[in-house]
């Protein structure tokens, strides 16, 4: 049955669009943010769902280019311990572009905050779920941008002790994301990580099970 | 400068009043969602960024009456053992409804999968970054569900080892949520653990830093 609550069909074509254009962007042009623009996605992040109404969010605007720039030393030490890890794959992966810190408009470190040990509701067995609440909030920042034609990255490559040294952050906060947001020439296509042919993307059918961990026909 | 890439005022609309309408839902209906509409919801959650490309969400459809029964003791266990932690705000939680599992018209274990442990792009120093990625999965349900209509509810009040063993999960799997989908007679005018007065929301003008962790007046 459709529900009564249903938006129009050109809502949820909006809805469904952006959901399938948002792209993780590396490549920015370095053009400011029309005025206004920053707020709003920072406004849609705060209208996440979070664990017991939690909040946990914190949003740390970079303006100072000394302190950009050292950020971008961080995701590049980061960048070259990774590779030296993936063996075989170690020429391919350097290959990417992995962050756009020096050329996109602005750059925000998505922090969690101290003092979350007090929130039980929701997190007793799981006390992660904050780091979901964050996650549902930088998705719809995500989703927005991709509407106003504006690209954003979420990189996490980065020593999370040092950018956390680096931005005198308090003992038991925690940053999780460097935001990359800007104009951009295009979106990708697809993926970036698909197009350059560093990963395939399996169909939503791979991953769907019925009552138990085991693969079988559904009726879907 | 506003983007070339933006969408139309229309759509732009359609995004941003999806991502303010979206209710984490507790009461539902019993009637069944329209054909389909399950398999457009997992296909959006597919849709979400993951890290290094990994797609660490898979999706448990539960059809089997007695392990939802199962699951939903599972749930209570939890909600009276939150309860006693939660000292003189005891009866007030026990007065909030906190899931929906008997009366949503489906219910979806979403889990993290085995061998994660081989994914070390973006997850180095921040392995949760999986989490993350499948908390990006559900928001896009989230979303895509309150634009059809229909009310989604991200429970997670469970011990994650109980529930792992109730549906023959891998050792290293783990299940992070469970949805509650399904027709609603109305959507919450605000969350509601504000309705119920269980907790304020702060605007996000608390949330925001700016190069260093310090409120500070700031340009935006």
């Amino acid at each position: 049955m459709k529900s009564q609550h249903s938006y129009s069909e050109s809502e949820k074509q909006a809805v469904y669009r952006v959901i399938k254009e948002r792209r993780d962007m590396r490549h920015f042009t370095n053009e400011a943010l029309e005025d206004g623009l920053l707020m709003r996605l920072l406004t849609v992040a705060n209208q996440a769902p979070s664990v017991g109404l939690m909040q946990p969010w914190r949003f740390i605007r970079i303006t100072d280019n000394t302190l950009r720039a050292a950020i971008k030393t961080l995701v590049e030490t980061e960048r070259n311990i990774t590779a030296d890890l993936l063996n075989q794959r170690k020429n391919d992966f350097l290959k990417l572009k992995v962050e756009g810190i020096s050329e996109c408009a602005e750059l925000i470190v998505v922090a969690l905050p101290e003092g979350r040990e007090k929130h039980l509701f929701g997190r007793r067995t799981m006390p992660d779920m904050d780091l979901a609440s964050v996650a549902c909030a930088i998705q719809n920042m995500w989703l927005a941008a991709r509407a106003e034609g504006i690209g954003l990255g979420w990189v996490s490559l980065f020593d999370p002790i040092e950018l956390a040294n680096l931005l005198n952050m308090p003992e038991d906060s925690r940053p999780i994301a460097l935001l990359c947001i800007g104009h951009v020439e295009q979106f990708y296509e697809k993926p970036m990580l698909i197009e350059q042919n560093w990963a395939k993307a399996a169909e939503v059918e791979s991953f769907l099970f019925e009552n138990t961990w085991q693969e079988v026909e559904t009726t879907l």
